[in-house]
């Protein structure tokens, strides 16, 4: 942080406590951070409220309705694992279409892997895509000028209800919580619509929440996914600011081809892609789908409730 | 909860910030819990200051000098990974000893081995053992009363100066952060004495901290064991309030054979041993050995300059 005027020396201005579980999911529990300088001060855009802020440990915060979305510090863990699962599972994926994500941090890890022709990026909030790049551009690391990226402003249902049958090797849903403007990507038209657009061998991940505080969101992901696709699960990533311990990702596809890569195609594609990771390991991507049996019971108890 | 009154229906009181990423580390950074009551409130030990309180998502969450050190509704993490990954590696391990742990918690998951015929546990401060037995008696689940079970209120660096050479299969240091009475646990004089007294195949397991906030603790670890013991490595685990990601455990041993069990042999002992848990499987046991590149590199580093 030495290259900032304000990093390691400043004084810290306050506290910034994240909302989610004291004003959402009430659980009498919070994160804060100090705060060394605002960057954008709850700015209020047509959709939420935005924060960006600097801290000491964290580097750039952003938050939206007091929800803390990524940091510069921990990013990697969330979008290696949301990207180079799905993409190194897959092989060669050209298409790749990402819902949310405005900060860049997906399109950017989507790049990396040069089979990919076209990544096309729907986010409905223009303030986040803006202020990201200008307050934290190591998020998308050049990727919003990548021609073989697309960044859309708009709304990602509405971008996959009009788009071409299996025309997307993968689709990324990197929402928010099922809270303000991400609810809509729980639902489960939308989920037909990713099904649609994907090819045979196509996945859906989508972010799904930290079961030990929103278990709920498994059982009902599990409920909704499991109608759509014939091959539904989750795997797990542990980021440090997604508090709560691990965090399940949703797998959806109508082949478990991807989904069963063995390790040594793993490796072998993720070596000759030459590109280095701070999280993200053929292993971990193995492993990550062995979820700790307080998560899978969830799962699968909503499993047997669709049969009965 | 229900079987509390002052449970759901509760008033919280206050908020309780734990100070471990404050004032220790100073990284600016905190977890705060919502209490609805105190059972225990800043008593102070020969040892430390205590405080038990009544959280709504976490049940009793009992802290020390102002660190988090466990909670109802998380600890089965921590216990299960501490306890179970040394003793299906090893088999059937007979005499293990614990050395602080003095909530119960890993005295508690050690006896659910039914070839464990002694496990001594010695924590140095009599006030924690008392205190939780009567306010979280959960944690030891009635392990303080199991003739198999001794628990020593003492000196454990003492306890293991003392203890005949190769007598214990397993020794497992649940200690605090290396700040307070826990620091002389993270020494090379305790290290050595482990070994001593550890049978040829036996394992040490110590707490290691939170890589993504105290990185030193990994590379000291590393130094410090890889010069006493032959194998020596680290796995991980993902426990809520334990913030900051995954936690590292230690592992050193003067054979490789513990570590290296075939997953078909650890399923086949976790099945004899039947009974249930809610993180630990033979799968996440194996997978928890392969670290995501930003740890592992801490390790690498701190082993290269060990031989340079």
């Amino acid at each position: 942080m030495s290259r900032r005027p304000w990093g390691a020396a400043a004084k810290p201005i306050g506290w910034y406590d994240e909302k989610l579980h004291t004003l959402f999911t009430k659980k009498g529990y919070a994160q804060r951070f100090q705060v060394l300088r605002y960057l954008v001060r709850g700015k209020k855009t047509p959709f939420q409220t935005m924060d960006i802020f600097e801290t000491r440990h964290f580097g750039r915060v952003l938050a939206l309705d007091g929800i803390i979305q990524t940091t510069e510090a921990d990013e990697f863990v969330y979008h290696e694992m949301m990207v180079h699962v799905p993409l190194f599972a897959l092989g060669a994926p050209r298409d790749v279409l990402i819902i949310g994500a405005g900060d860049g941090g997906i399109l950017r890890e989507v790049l990396r892997h040069k089979s990919v022709r076209r990544a096309v990026m729907v986010e409905i909030d223009g303030d986040v895509v803006r202020d990201c790049a200008r307050h934290m551009p190591a998020l998308n690391g050049g990727a919003f000028k990548n021609k073989r990226g697309q960044v859309i402003v708009g709304d990602g249902i509405d971008y996959a209800r009009k788009a071409r049958s299996g025309s997307f090797d993968a689709v990324l849903v990197d929402s928010t919580d099922p809270i303000g403007p991400g609810e809509v990507l729980f639902t489960d038209g939308f989920y037909r619509h990713c099904r649609r657009i994907l090819r045979p061998k196509g996945v859906l991940v989508t972010q799904n929440g930290v079961p030990f505080f929103q278990p709920d969101e498994v059982t009902t992901t599990r409920r909704r996914l499991g109608r759509i696709f014939r091959d539904m699960t989750f795997y797990h990533l542990t980021a440090p600011t997604y508090i709560g311990g691990m965090m399940t990702l949703a797998w959806g596809a109508n082949s478990p081809a991807a989904r069963k890569t063995p390790l040594a195609t793993l490796d072998k594609r993720f070596k000759a892609a030459g590109f280095k990771t701070r999280y993200y390991t053929p292993a971990i991507h193995k492993a990550a789908f062995d979820l700790p049996p307080f998560i899978a019971e969830l799962a699968e108890k909503a499993g047997r409730k669709k049969r009965g």
